[in-house]
């Protein structure tokens, strides 16, 4: 997907959120149980009752790979039901991979290729040649993690290299790899204030921001340092809207706290 | 496994050798690409023929996952033949893997129960609670990226911290982990010299070194300074040896290039 297209997307929709589809056997409702593949029954559900207020949603690979074959099977189904009924929607396999430059392309191949993924969360550690296979795709995006929502964070994303946070130090150099306008970044919403400095580096870039909600991050906060002209934010709520009812109304209560939240998303964008 | 049994296994096998099943349908023979499974009876063939020669296997999850659900049901049943046929030799699940805590218990799930592997490389970035979850695995272990063996690693883990490299901060705070004796660390061979450096942070935890081969590192070099009295090395291998030949032979070819390396080994541990 072009980026012009996810910006025209949520001017549509007045809406920059992500549904998170962190699909778990043991929270969804019991009586999806009895069909022959509960994991994709659930997400067209939640998919169904949701996407008028969403512009993206995020599988968390690990949720699926945890099911072995099975797992890997409902993912297929999943993307392939997101790409034939709603291909204006942007997708991102939250996968956190990353690696050498070979083993990178298959990653890209395997999401971008294999499961038709519009983008893909990448961890930065291994640095330049384990992202930039990501960013030869054309129309494809790579979201690197930046600053993430949980505590661990503060272990060496925080730490100062050689002047600025190592968090900063991914964001500044990143924009030197070739493709780097295919560049996204994972910026937890449980540090907004962040985002002021953030904004000083990548001033264009989209962030996708998790922890609003269950983590407890502030939306309006995140807003008020981190939105920009195009917006330039994708918002991820997971839990807190596909777990909204474990009852048979499981998705209506989905689609009514998402569009809680679309709700006060178009205030926000109201003040651009 | 228990890492006394992994170290039994190299005292009898005279082998730290461990083969990197990085399995690519454009690379393996032709003949092969009739089978019903081709990335199997490739894998098959390598193990029946690499076995007495060393003591890890390493698939390469990339490579399978490139391949969608064939890719997962070939990975499956190669561990299957593993664990059934070979359950004294470790196994690798090379997998890059980290998120924030209920993630990563997913994907610890899914290799340590669902496929059985003995270990698993997890990049450090996301800290403490994405790492915690792999360590609670009793007889399982998480080796954790602290310095690759590309180009890249040059962009992040060997910049200043606070007075040393990130990778020997990753190495130090890591220490801290609970279940950290599970741990384990990967450090590419091309830099064999940091290794004494290393060894002074972790001076009894295993490595598994890539790099050895097609990206140029020395044996010698990385026993020299990275040996411990518990060998406390994987060295890992994978084009060279698993495509040492793309002829009807090419496990015959891996077998002898895995020797010609176990032989090598044997004359390292000599030195012991």
């Amino acid at each position: 997907m072009k980026i012009e297209d996810l910006i025209s997307q949520i001017r549509q929709k007045k809406s920059f959120l992500c549904v998170g589809l962190d699909t778990d056997l043991d929270k969804i409702p019991k009586h999806l149980l009895k069909e022959e593949d509960p994991i994709f029954a659930f997400n067209k559900a939640i998919i169904d009752a949701t996407h008028p207020y969403c512009v993206a949603y995020k599988p968390n690979i690990a949720f699926y790979e945890a099911y072995g074959l099975d797992g890997w099977k409902s993912l297929e189904r999943t993307m392939a039901y997101l790409n034939e009924k709603h291909p204006e929607i942007f997708t991102i396999a939250d996968a956190k991979r990353g690696d050498i430059g070979n083993t990178s392309t298959r990653y890209a191949k395997a999401f971008f290729e294999t499961m038709n993924f519009d983008s893909i969360t990448i961890a930065p550690y291994m640095g330049k040649d384990s992202v930039e296979p990501f960013l030869e795709f054309k129309d494809r995006h790579t979201i690197l993690l930046a600053l993430t929502s949980n505590q661990g964070a503060f272990d060496f994303q925080t730490k100062n290299v050689g002047g600025q946070e190592l968090y900063k130090e991914v964001l500044s150099v990143s924009k030197t790899y070739n493709g780097s306008d295919r560049l996204m970044y994972v910026v937890g919403a449980t540090k907004a204030d962040y985002l002021l400095d953030i904004r000083k580096i990548v001033p264009e870039s989209f962030l996708l921001v998790p922890g609003v909600g269950a983590q407890g991050g502030s939306l309006q906060e995140v807003c008020k340092y981190g939105i920009t002209k195009n917006v330039g934010l994708l918002v991820n709520s997971s839990r807190g809207i596909i777990y909204a009812s474990a009852e048979v109304d499981f998705a209506k209560s989905a689609g009514k706290k998402a569009q809680q939240i679309q709700r006060e998303m178009e205030m926000e964008l109201a003040k651009l």
